[in-house]
């Protein structure tokens, strides 16, 4: 199945998660950062998964990818088993210790874009390796608007290939340990300020429950987080952020500071009901109605 | 010199500080509660100081209270040393540990509001033992609005006087962590409702650089802090946004959520410079006009 009119194509990881918090554990769930940002994406716009899933991938999971429209043309199936996860979060459900990864099929990926895919205007480079987002970067044509998100580990161990992808992106997205570490300074808006000098338009740096600070050249905008009554699990809550961000500048198509600011807002709101239940499932159910209401209501929290 | 239009009553700590960051050191500076929110308020409205110093509090200290307009017929001198406190700064500039806690007069501190004071219509109830601010409560004869900071060590010695103070303030002023321990709960807004059902009409739980949230039974405004590009010294910051906030209501004259939010980000405006320099000293020298201007700066990065 390919569409032609994919507007948003993203690149990331697709993974089998086990996942315990001070309530609840739950085993061999659907995770993964494009499996997150593509479903917060979906009720913005046409979006299309570049991945790899090994032969263990249950067809329910592929129920669960096509309930949200998601376009699957660029989903790789590989022999092998699918990339795990295992992890337990803290009291406080923000640390989080990593049990288990098996990287698997994962671990050979190189992610081709369908051809479709290749004259798409949006862009998100999940958190994979930087020489593989160069890789994707390659195949697109004319893209309008590219993201890219990093990981601690890439800064560690690929950081060359990290500012080659930074130098080439219109916005990089990390959360405030990840661009102290980037960066070598401790403030941060002395941490954008430096990563601005790299190359891209915008810096978003993601504080998770305390929202994130986009800063460009012409000043910076403070982005709330909605408060959650409970979270039961925050796996993915940067990948639905970012993803619903695309989304919604993908669909209004305009790309300045107040659409960007704006299409923030509305990342943040699809994440917050991302972790209010277990992998995608409060997604799943979600309705357009309710993340407009939602996003009136954080709007109306910060005063706009 | 009693001022009879003293609109706000500040009590609180004052303290000879002795403050390390990864930085800097500074020995025996101006500090304590009432210090930082009487500064701040200063920027708006005439404000009485209530509290004690020992025989060794030096002149200067007194002539920096004068030169913020501070009347200070409510400032008590007693026989011995003055509060002394002395602590470290970890290298995020918000974990510190205390080295030195010298209570001196501060231990048979009973504040008494002068009688021009008693008919004022604003009182902070700065951070001093829960008993005491009931004390002062009990000789204000008409107030419009009264707020009470607290902190751990209440909680945790003194909860049933601290209760009793939360059932008789409009507001009640706290970080995260010590939220946490008063209710028992985790999750902030569980926190605020939690406190809201003590008798309070709003709750603000402070969040240091993560900004800060009013809740009330009408609803959430979330309130960001000015991303400092360099902090110096975050000592006072909570009080400076107590004081800046009552300040800046007191002026207006007008309590609702809506003038309440307002205010609470001139306080944050008035802190964010505070953080600037130690002691008192960036206040010292600042300008209604520069506040003005970050206020504007600030609101314009909420979207405001």
């Amino acid at each position: 199945m390919t569409d032609d009119n994919v507007q948003l194509v993203v690149v990331g990881s697709i993974g089998i998660d086990t996942i315990e918090t001070p309530f609840d554990r739950r085993e061999e769930i659907l995770g993964g950062s494009v499996s997150y940002a593509c479903a917060a994406a979906s009720f913005y716009t046409t979006v299309g998964m570049v991945g790899v899933v090994g032969e263990d991938f249950p067809d329910e999971f592929l129920e669960v990818y096509r309930g949200f429209g998601i376009d699957l043309a660029g989903l790789q199936r590989a022999a092998g088993r699918t990339f795990r996860w295992s992890g337990v979060y803290e009291a406080d459900m923000v640390n989080r210790r990593t049990l288990l990864t098996e990287l698997n099929v994962f671990e050979a990926f190189s992610p081709e874009l369908p051809d479709a895919y290749r004259d798409a205007p949006f862009f998100l480079l999940g958190n994979i390796s930087p020489e593989l987002q160069l890789h994707v970067l390659e195949q697109a044509r004319a893209p309008r608007f590219v993201v890219a998100d990093t990981m601690d580990l890439w800064i560690n161990i690929a950081r060359d290939a990290l500012e080659g992808v930074i130098g080439k992106v219109d916005m990089l997205t990390l959360n405030d340990g990840e661009a102290r570490l980037l960066t070598d300074e401790y403030n941060l808006r002395q941490c954008a300020e430096s990563i601005l000098d790299m190359g891209p338009t915008y810096v978003v740096i993601k504080k998770g429950e305390h929202g994130a600070m986009l800063v460009s050249r012409n000043g910076i905008a403070l982005l709330p987080a909605y408060p959650v009554g409970e979270t039961l699990d925050p796996t993915g809550a940067g990948d639905a952020f970012a993803g619903g961000f695309m989304g919604a500048l993908a669909r209004d198509g305009e790309i300045d500071d107040a659409h960007v600011r704006q299409a923030l807002l509305h990342g943040a709101t699809v994440a917050s009901f991302g972790v209010q239940d277990f992998s995608l499932d409060r997604l799943r159910t979600l309705s357009p109605d309710l993340v407009s209401a939602r996003l009136r209501e954080l709007k109306a929290m910060i005063g706009q």
